[in-house]
């Protein structure tokens, strides 16, 4: 008999008919013989109406109050949820964050788990009936409701999954898995079946969207087998697991991109220890995320070039930051773009296979398309590009490394 | 420096807008130096959506899942009230059910408060901070959320009144406060300023609608000082007290009425010991809540006749149930009439006021309103007469009582 974590994210138990269809699945997943604990999350739309309600009583809304007020959502889907299993005459029930306890530090709205009681749940299941947790919630030593911030539902489900020692757990969405690229700028995407850890960690960051960057980061740490797959189909997903379980035919696992980017550009900065240092710290301070880095080797012995991208939002307000931090940061003048891309080709394979980096620079130039800056990892490339580009690049590339 | 409970229905915190109102409100009550404890209700309108929400999953929707699933709704509204306190620059926070906590029994859906925990809240609302509780809600010994039943924050009110020993308890509505009668088919209504328990106990039974009857009961046996007053205007209210504490000067403080009624004669009914058990025994069985019972003297000394009122939807399913025990109770016929109302006048004084039956039937007869049944208690005489009736009756009655 397996135990196993079942995750739903919002869409999937979006309305009263897909909780319906999603005790469906439970069911037939415990009828195969499973001890089974489910994770679910706030209906569709439900945390951002209610996110909406506390702006309009106050833009500086409580923190402590605000996740109150959200664990709402999870606690209306989750008893919901209980409620339709229940009704296709299975034993089940639901559990709050407090309730278990998920006890979390106190860091309101964006709390880290610290310890799960499994005693109750595992007597229960044990039993042969269903456990429905609520996830995104957790509790402090001090009784206060917490959150674990956007898509906390994935990190609750992965955290579960190790404390109740799982032999899988398993995040049901609304796509099949997770896709070498988005199928709506490339028609010829295509599931993968088994991603590692740190791919799926490049994939999520960069736009795949099927799982929380976190959950997949803490999975990773324990060692987790995460199965992402559809809530509206019965196919196998996508596995994500330990790269050393991969036999890598593949230089390049998948594609990904995103919109939205803006580039700035320091020229003429004097060249010497702590002047990165200088440009980023007000920058960071002002809670703009600062994303690829490129700073080119001083020419000169003397000044060197900074670039780096940001959200095309946080352009103007990175602008002033650094007009106002002109004569500390000491630079000659800067340039800017607001309208790129970034498009990133992830792949541990890529370790292993020469010639990746070349192929990758000759697709896109041959499509002409002119890479304004670079930035590496081990298991990924991303070039920075023209917005208009996107899906072009997207489409060259996936063809370069035999994806379609 | 006063301790009052104030409590606050679901339309006065209906809207962003009204939490704000409401918010005000408290500060006002704070800054005139009283410690402050809020009840809350959910905001309007959404316990019933809530309840659809399970109807639409199953029309057996599990209890216990039930009151996870309405205790969302406090969870909503004490939290966004608390964060509208708190914007206004006081100290205050949310406490739900579970965290205080207000234990209750496992008679879910409509549970009994056993006990309120109040170490926390009494110090913090000594440091000078408002304390904002979720009405409705509950807990088991066993941890599970429980709710108190339709109208349960008032009785929250009215217990947590208690537990803190509150000088008062004021009931924040959408009304002035307790009307000598509707104001919708009598625009003389007038407001009470003071009313017994008793009478407001006949009167909220009768549709006065601003407190839940079994509230005002217990405010009755705790002998609970409660204040029913407007959240969207500064007047003083209707006081709730101990009718020794009421100088009557009139012998009818009010008139309520009820419409959808429905009466059943049995006619014929051997007249022996046990009839009526079992007449009413199967429909009791059947969740048919009856109201008047008038049983006339025996003339034959063998057979009596027997009438009742119910509510209207229960006509059908009534008249049903005593056709199938026809033979066990032993009546000859069954008359019944679908559109009638009850008005009743309700007043402390009228124990002490000969002559208040005489004047009320001829009221009544003056206006050609036929009385098909009449009931009467210490403080109340109930009159069962056509439903098309009511509005003139209310008047004839409100006019010969003098309370326009």
């Amino acid at each position: 008999m397996k135990k196993i974590v079942i995750k739903f994210g919002g869409t999937s138990v979006g309305s009263i008919e897909k909780i319906k269809k999603v005790a469906d699945i439970i069911k037939k997943r415990f009828d195969e013989g499973n001890q089974i604990i489910v994770v679910v999350s706030a209906m569709s739309g439900v945390t951002n109406e209610l996110k909406e309600k506390s702006n309009l009583i106050s833009k500086n809304f409580d923190n402590k109050e605000l996740d109150v007020l959200l664990s709402s959502g999870e606690q209306v889907s989750s008893s919901l949820l209980a409620g339709a299993i229940i009704d296709l005459g299975l034993n089940a029930r639901s559990w709050l964050g407090w309730q278990i306890p998920i006890i979390t530090n106190d860091n309101h709205t964006s709390s880290q788990i610290l310890k799960i009681k499994t005693e109750e749940i595992l007597n229960f299941i044990s039993n042969g009936a269903i456990a429905v947790i609520s996830g995104f919630q957790g509790i402090t030593f001090g009784n206060r409701i917490t959150t674990l911030g956007r898509g906390g539902s994935d990190l609750s489900a992965v955290a579960i999954a190790k404390y109740f020692q799982a032999d899988t757990c398993e995040i049901y969405t609304d796509v099949d898995g997770v896709l070498t690229t988005d199928p709506f700028i490339n028609k010829k995407a295509k599931k993968i079946d088994k991603i590692s850890y740190e791919e799926m960690l490049e994939m999520a960051s960069l736009g795949a969207k099927v799982m929380q960057p976190s959950a997949v980061q803490a999975a990773m740490i324990d060692d987790i087998l995460i199965h992402v797959r559809s809530a509206f189909s019965e196919k196998t997903g996508t596995k994500v697991i330990s790269e050393s379980d991969i036999n890598y035919k593949k230089a390049v696992t998948g594609i990904a991109y995103s919109k939205n980017n803006a580039k700035v550009s320091l020229v003429g900065v004097v060249d010497k220890p702590g002047v990165a240092a200088d440009v980023f710290e007000p920058i960071g301070k002002n809670n703009i995320n600062v994303d690829m880095v490129i700073q080119n080797t001083s020419l000169d012995g003397k000044t060197a070039n900074i670039t780096f991208t940001i959200k095309q939002e946080d352009l103007k307000k990175t602008l002033s930051i650094l007009e106002k931090n002109k004569e500390k940061i000491n630079y000659k003048k800067i340039i800017h773009d607001g309208k790129l891309a970034k498009v990133s080709i992830v792949g541990a394979g890529m370790i292993t296979s020469p010639g990746v980096t070349h192929t990758m620079f000759r697709s896109l130039a041959n499509e002409k398309i002119n890479i304004l800056a670079i930035s590496t990892s081990e298991i990924k490339i991303s070039v920075l590009i023209e917005e208009d580009l996107t899906q072009r690049a997207v489409k060259v590339l996936h063809e370069a490394f035999e994806l379609n």
